[in-house]
């Protein structure tokens, strides 16, 4: 089932030329059509197993299948222009997958409707895309608190509505930053991320008094979490999924924005790490542009627009939309991998995040001749203190 | 400081003549401008009395403060207006409180910062409205236990992408509905509505050794949760609650979507019920609209939108934002008040709901003939009784 | 029909208090609820008129229901109420005012349905807002105009990504936000505004061989374009209508954030004008805030949220929605009401801005110390006359 | 440059699996990175082209640069990967060009900005894709056409809130699609696609009194409009440009809508054309599904979202912005894939649309019960004539 597509053209429409924020990185590779393709065969896979398990298919057929739900051997291309008969990818994927596992291809996808599948493998791409997101926000953690615990006492000027306003210290505004990742990663890493298993009508009609037991099964064998009922229409969890990705793309983009400010010119508090190939500008060689800042907050900015898809199609008709499930799967990948993008963007960010004393110092100095006295950063010590805690207890 | 513009035509700009599914709903009145000016004057007096609790003001102080923070002694028309100058309706609010206090009035706003007050009064305002959107779910809730015990094997047709597919009950429709508010009531109820207390730069530099002690007991004062830090630029617990009322919204949008379509002419499987000036049409007297969920989808189909401004947000510069923060607070009132009013909404629409077994019946029987013959409902009826279970155990 | 709510509770549920970029602007006067509501008399009135000119009600009747069409007989807070029952507010509006004309009332809304009034009166309103939204826009750009000449050689740095770039002028910076807000304007001004009228399917079945001539007629009396054909679902008007007013909330939008920048501590190159009450903080006196900057771009970040609710409604069923009609009336006065007062907002900002070309001068000079030599501003100059030219001429 | 990247897994990030609306379309393939590549390529020769006409560079380095200038010669996946150390392609796009151009090299680019290219590059993408998304909707128009003609007088029920309301005919909802989309149609040629040429600054600093000789040759040379000034952070045409996409999607997915819901069993008055692959399920052979229309909705669901990423990044700070410019780049490209996508899909849904006269009739007749009477379509053959009119009148 190969194609013989001119492979650049058809087959990269879209590498991440326009998506710079991800390109590249982890979350991409964890959320591509190809991952996707392994991620429904997994499940295919993984129904079979669950069916053997239970005797509703002959074990040998379950290996057969496993066997087969190999992604190289499909043509995602192809697969992906005969899903618009029938409105998803699911229904072309079982006809090749039978034709590949032989005789076992009988036994492929039994009693199973394609929104199976295509959520299934949408969950498992999301739980494995979301190890890639927490481990870089665990970066992005460890390096804000190192930020944080440094520059505890390290006083500059606090700024509201652009004007400086009162002393605080970089610790924290770091501790801030510090605070709203651990928040963002305590919600992402708790929305729940079942198996779906329903059947044509969503009542699970083709399994008899082993229905529940099924769901157990495949929702064991593929590492997800098990249903109290079918979703099909019921979008609890792809909702809760796209608003945590909100949230984290949120606090990345909150990091972004204010060293996008402290990188300007004419503050130049802080500055992205230099070297070979970052920041550059194509006609001004002089320059050193926050370009990690920019680019979390591209991310920062169209992640709500995508959650908002999601969000809208929570009032699905019936047991199957006409439109709002098929206009939910690109925009819950552009959260995972627009979010998984910014994190490790943020964590290269922080991490090499270059902080001048002087110039907070400078400007400081400034604010508190406008002010005639040093007030002091009141408990921002403590503030750091307290954020430095949750992110200790966070850990223990 | 009263008014004497032509109420009629200022004071009223937006009375829900173009927004009935909130028209006269708890949550309309739990969301008015007059509500937060009360949440706004409340923070005032419980930060004073907090502060009498530490010995920060003299107690007659913010008892007199207390007095004085009464909203029908204030013009919130001119309030607005005055808001304008500073960009938020705290600096006009300070202003007039300190001259109703009398002497009192040097106590008022002691330490605090504008966006304290317009913080912790939305907190107080989303606390306050979120108990009645709760108390409209429950009464939903229970309606749909009742619809989904009552029609458990009732058989009707399934239907996906709008065509019949295989046998489900109606039982089994009404338990998707119960299972998806009851999981939005269970993420809408653990979002945490903390106090905001930073003072001017979010250091809390005004109170000294004394301040975590006095956000603990301004907290208590308010009955909000006490924050880890002041969040004036971690707009986590704004997002948390954006993204829950979205989820309620999409929710109770779900039952209205599939109700519309179930009392579509050719289907007439269920109605909305019938009365005076229900349903009715300018036009046309033999129609019997189902107006409650065409309102309840309504909300649905903006709370999204709504929701996304507020995630949009997170990024917002520095200690203060310069548009981003003051972006958020009506976006996050029409999350409150359009989720209430589709609670309020649903729950007359379920509870009043009328199910014709016979129409499901006829058309169950179309496609059994399609069908050739009757595979049942497989397990439609025990889905019933998990979702029943979940339900119940959610009471306990 | 006066009712006797407590009108401080229920009657503002929303004056402003959230919303200080419209507050007591002439836009939100424009769309406030009595505006609609009267605009809804106004399309009742026009239609009966517009029948009596085809001899199809009485020439009397026409000026009976005229005389009864007044906003002030109404009790909108009532209306709203009512509204619920039938998923508008006409249905109740037409009661009211069949009962407030007497014999006449026969006469009242002939052959119309709901939408056709509801969708008359909020093209009405537009018509009126927007005559005031252009009118703010002409005022700011007269400003900029001003600004563009006065400042067209003053060289300061231009920035990218926040970094200071190469040299160009304020003039060039104030011609760009010329074209942007005479760009939005040539759009604003270019939406055509249709009367609606179709009847209950759409085919103005009630007036026989006079439809069209009707159209016409009804279309005079209300000032408004004649249609093609009746839109209640092809909502091309109101989508194009929300598009114009994102744009233009954008375009002013850009100079808010410009000004919100320049006017850092650190940059300071320009400031909003100083005065009692304006930007002032609650808690730090020394502070002058960019408060208006702020206000503006609230509006210019919450209008495309609420543009898109408008066009996600095109997709609308069938002859009448059940839900996306109704969820489109609050989001297009946002729209209104939010650019409207942007509008306003600007206009006073960008009137009263105070430019420091020393202090452009100070921040070009470190600039030109980086580049080592000053190569200019090019064509800056040129392109202020090119934008000054494109303004007079759409003045002529 | 060729990368030994594993194609497989990191090329085809994006091939359409998740978006079979577009998959195989000619809008995606004129919407792909390689599509975006080459139009960035040719910008860079079209300006070396423009500067050769008027001698800023020797003519045969222009055609040396046009010859390097060839996507093939490009890592497109190497390129995107480097793009984020500068934020944007053009940084690493102009090193390897000027390595492929050899001795040329240097004239690579000259006095131009990496958004001058970007931008440029998204118009001729822009350009290119409106050829076909127009082509498209042609085909759309000419099969609605055929449609309002050919069923002017056939009687059906008209449907408000889902409710058999008065009669129409079938002609009568094809008029308005037709009328729909031809508004649509209007409003997309009309988007002004300029060429984008500033420099770093936007002053044409490079460029001396050339200067606005060389944006006409420019925009001669790509095909694009002339701009009066550069719009690097005036993004009037993208807006624009999303704005008409996105009601062109509307005009779109109101047929996929009505589609749907003409196609239900119980109505069953249309049916999408039957075929090998074509409506199928993987579950139930007897179902035959509006596949086309979900695809269609499922694009109108999702381009509002994205074109409100564009509308929100007008406030783009200074002349260029760290994030918003971003941001805009992948929504711009989904909402022109997406509706190129549907209108190819609409295209054929229309094209093979099954009309059932009969059951129209059969439902129509429960309608006339219900009012006990026939009242006649009104004027929806007329209607109809003024739609074609309409359609006639914009071929000629």
């Amino acid at each position: 089932m190969a194609s013989d597509d001119d492979a650049g053209r058809t087959a990269a429409p879209d590498a991440g030329l326009l998506s710079p924020v991800r390109a590249g990185t982890a979350a991409e590779a964890a959320t591509s059509d190809h991952a996707y393709l392994a991620a429904m065969l997994d499940a295919e896979a993984a129904l079979a197993r669950a069916q053997a398990r239970l005797g509703i298919v002959p074990a040998d057929a379950a290996d057969a299948i496993a066997a087969a739900a190999v992604p190289e051997r499909f043509d995602l291309v192809d697969l992906a222009r005969r899903a618009r008969g029938s409105g998803n990818p699911v229904v072309p994927l079982v006809a090749d997958l039978r034709a590949l596992a032989g005789p076992a291809g009988e036994h492929v996808h039994r009693g199973a409707t394609s929104q199976d599948i295509v959520d299934t493998g949408a969950m498992l791409v999301a739980f494995r895309t979301r190890r890639v997101v927490v481990a870089e926000l665990d970066r992005a953690l460890e390096a804000l608190a190192g930020l944080a615990a440094r520059y505890r006492d390290t006083p500059m000027p606090a700024r509201t509505l652009g004007r400086q306003a009162m002393p605080t210290t970089f610790g924290a505004k770091a501790a801030n930053w510090l605070l709203g990742c651990l928040e963002a990663r305590g919600r992402l890493t708790a929305v729940i991320l079942p198996v779906q298993l329903g059947g044509p009508a969503g009542t699970l009609d083709a399994y008899g008094g082993q229905a529940f037991d099924l769901v157990a099964a495949y929702a064991e064998e593929t590492g997800l979490a098990r249903p109290v009922l079918p979703w099909h229409t019921r979008r609890t969890p792809v909702a809760e999924l796209a608003g945590a990705l909100a949230l984290t793309a949120g606090a990345l983009g909150k990091i972004g924005t204010d060293v996008w400010l402290l990188a300007q010119s004419e503050v130049a508090e802080v500055a992205e790490a230099a070297g070979p190939g970052r920041g550059g500008s194509s006609s001004m060689p002089h320059k050193r542009n926050p370009a990690l800042s920019a680019l979390v907050r591209s991310a920062a900015l169209q992640v709500p627009a995508q959650a908002q898809v999601v969000y809208a199609a929570l009032a699905a008709p019936h047991e199957r939309p006409a439109g709002e499930w098929h206009a939910e799967w690109q925009p819950l990948r552009e959260c995972l991998r627009l979010t998984g993008g910014a994190a490790e963007t943020a964590a290269g960010l922080v991490s090499g995040l270059e902080v001048s004393t002087e110039l907070m110092r400078v400007d400081l100095d400034d604010l508190l001749d406008a002010l005639g006295g040093d007030p002091g950063p009141g408990a921002a010590g403590a503030l750091v203190d307290r954020a430095l805690d949750a992110y200790r207890r966070s850990r223990a």
